[in-house]
């Protein structure tokens, strides 16, 4: 055992992304691996939100509009865009998750008026599916569950878009887009990625695989804060064809013309709806400047790496013990599920230890990898913590 | 003019709600008259961010969402609900206006699936009309603009709902909800009003009005901060009937079940879409706690004095150079708007001097008069400085 804790030593001594680690305020006895779920704080955002309030809402009052809050969903987009492979001008920072799938679910269904289905993945995290279901209703087409795998048995001349999650919520499983999105498109419809688990994880490549809609969420991985506002892209040759139902005045082509008639505005900030949510749009904002100069392959790496070590430790000190439900291969994101019948009470055990993951019915446990700022000594900790409840004889 | 400098002086001086403007954190040199648009910042605001992100977000991560953000937007609508007359249970605070509008009016049509019309006042903001366009559009229905104080040549046995702003955004105007609702439920309708300009402004009754349905925003009189989520009102009996369309995971019944099928929650809870945005809603509750204590009568009767006293000065110090459009009796909001050809400048040069009101296209000029935290020498600086450049003779 004192083999893995010197590996973790060795490993963390070695990072090459060790040092990023300075920019979370995070406490250094918790170990904290539910980054997939919410990230942790950017030391910088603290003092920023502050800042937002006290300098530009108090002393610019309303003139902060037209200062720099206006145009805030396209500038955070921008952002945003190189961490998922899009060129400027796609990416806007606007509404959640679940609202940014129903404004990408309905405007594809327009895309293709003759098409009539609608296809998601059936293991999807529910919000996907409930919002899916909902766009069915209102457009009048049929929702079709499908396995990833097995996309060819549900495509058709009637598929009008299809949903997936690029990461599996709940195994951790990573489909590949490449492959997934040349087969939607081989049967003439429009694809949605949720990148919800996978922002933020790896090199992700929306322009160069011709991906013509996708959303995600910037509480995670991204970092951005409790609920802070999701991101949705457009491919850009869709833009002028893409009508999106929640057409409130902030995606007018003039939004202060007051005009009786709603225009769509050129570009990507026709997927704006409402007045932008400028406290947690700059927290977002100040959140992302952490990746300045992070190469996502080098983020990658290190999430292969300390998955793949905490695998090892999961096997070493808990042999069969637990159920690796993840992909043993590059087919995983940055999160390792182990099953387990306790899982819930297990994982409450830990979170009182200061050992951080989370649960997901009925049986799984989840420990989330952020590879800004967790350690390989996090991940030793993590599975000791385990052996000690359930292996202490090992 | 030396008189109305005096009133001035004297009016402030016996204010009763005087004291209240110590809570906000504004400059004593700025005129701020744009509180209808952005409400001044609460003092106790800057703090409480930054603290919920060093505190809660720091310091407790993930267990933060059980402490006390998952029921944020059912604990910061109960603050809302006695400003607009509605005992617990049924306001909700998340998403923007717009976003809720369309949430209102689609459950709303849903309502009445034998009904085929939408009636939406000519000259609503025009966000309300944009998203009343997309709701007949995804549900089959037929949009029919009315004047409101017209609603009999529209109201139907056809007519779902109908969509009305309690005050005018260009004009101030105040619109009688209790006479409005009753010629609305006369032929069986629902109403959704839109209480964006007078929440917060004066006593509103929902419940006793037996109003079906209300959205309004909290970034003007409520002082939440810019874009601050907006909140809806589903009155109780119609919560079990009420289907939203934007039916993500966090107005499941049972969220973390991760069930496959969508099933909303009992009660307001149904009203929500995705993952409640923190860092915003929580600022809006300290944002609320500066309203604990606080009369709306007296709020209502400082408003009603305030923007009288402001006509009494553009009267007597601007003659007929500028047109009052708002209404001088009772049957105006906290706001006054003037007609002038040359509005757009005369704002741009007012505000330079920071006399802060906003302009309307093509030619209002508006200002508030937010109860809190003006004064009459606000009033009476604003109109002064209008007639040092429109009627320096006088």
């Amino acid at each position: 055992m004192t083999g893995l804790t010197e590996r973790a030593a060795k490993l963390d001594a070695e990072d090459p992304l060790a040092h990023l680690r300075g920019e979370f305020d995070l406490d250094p006895d918790v170990v904290y691996l539910d980054g997939n779920s919410l990230g942790a704080p950017p030391r910088r955002v603290a003092g920023r939100v502050e800042q937002v309030v006290r300098e530009q809402w108090g002393r610019r009052l309303i003139r902060a509009w037209p200062d720099s809050w206006w145009a805030a969903p396209e500038r955070v987009g921008e952002k945003i865009a190189p961490l998922v492979g899009a060129a400027p001008g796609q990416v806007l920072v606007a509404d959640s998750t679940s609202v940014n799938i129903f404004k990408a679910l309905v405007g594809a269904v327009r895309l293709s008026p003759k098409r009539s289905e609608i296809v998601v993945d059936a293991a999807t995290f529910p919000t996907d599916g409930y919002i899916a279901e909902s766009v069915a209703e209102l457009t009048g087409t049929v929702l079709r569950p499908a396995v990833v795998d097995e996309l060819d048995d549900v495509l058709s001349d009637q598929t009008a878009v299809v949903l997936l999650n690029h990461v599996d919520y709940k195994t951790g499983r990573l489909y590949d887009m490449a492959a997934a999105t040349a087969k939607v498109h081989s049967v003439g419809a429009r694809v949605v990625w949720d990148l919800c688990h996978s922002a933020g994880v790896l090199p992700i490549e929306l322009d160069a695989l011709k991906v013509d809609l996708a959303v995600g969420c910037t509480y995670k991985f991204l970092n951005g804060g409790p609920g802070a506002p999701a991101f949705i892209y457009v491919r850009r040759d869709l833009h002028e064809s893409f009508r999106q139902p929640l057409s409130g005045w902030g995606g007018h082509r003039d939004p202060f013309a007051m005009a009786p008639a709603y225009e769509p505005a050129p570009g990507i900030a026709r997927a704006r709806a409402g007045t932008p949510d400028i406290l947690s749009l700059l927290a977002l904002e100040a959140a992302l400047e952490v990746w300045d100069g992070v190469d996502l392959a080098d983020v990658r790496a290190k999430g292969l790496s300390l998955t793949g070590f905490f695998i090892e430790c999961v096997d070493e000190l808990l042999g069969d013990t637990v159920e690796v439900v993840t992909p043993r291969d590059e087919r995983r994101g940055h999160q390792v599920s182990l099953r387990h019948e306790d899982a819930r009470a297990l994982m409450a055990e830990m979170t009182a230890r200061e050992i951080i993951g989370d649960f997901r019915t009925p049986d799984v446990l989840r420990f989330g990898f952020a590879p800004l700022y967790n350690r390989y000594m996090d991940a030793h900790r993590a599975a000791q913590s385990l052996a000690d409840r359930l292996a202490p004889m090992k």
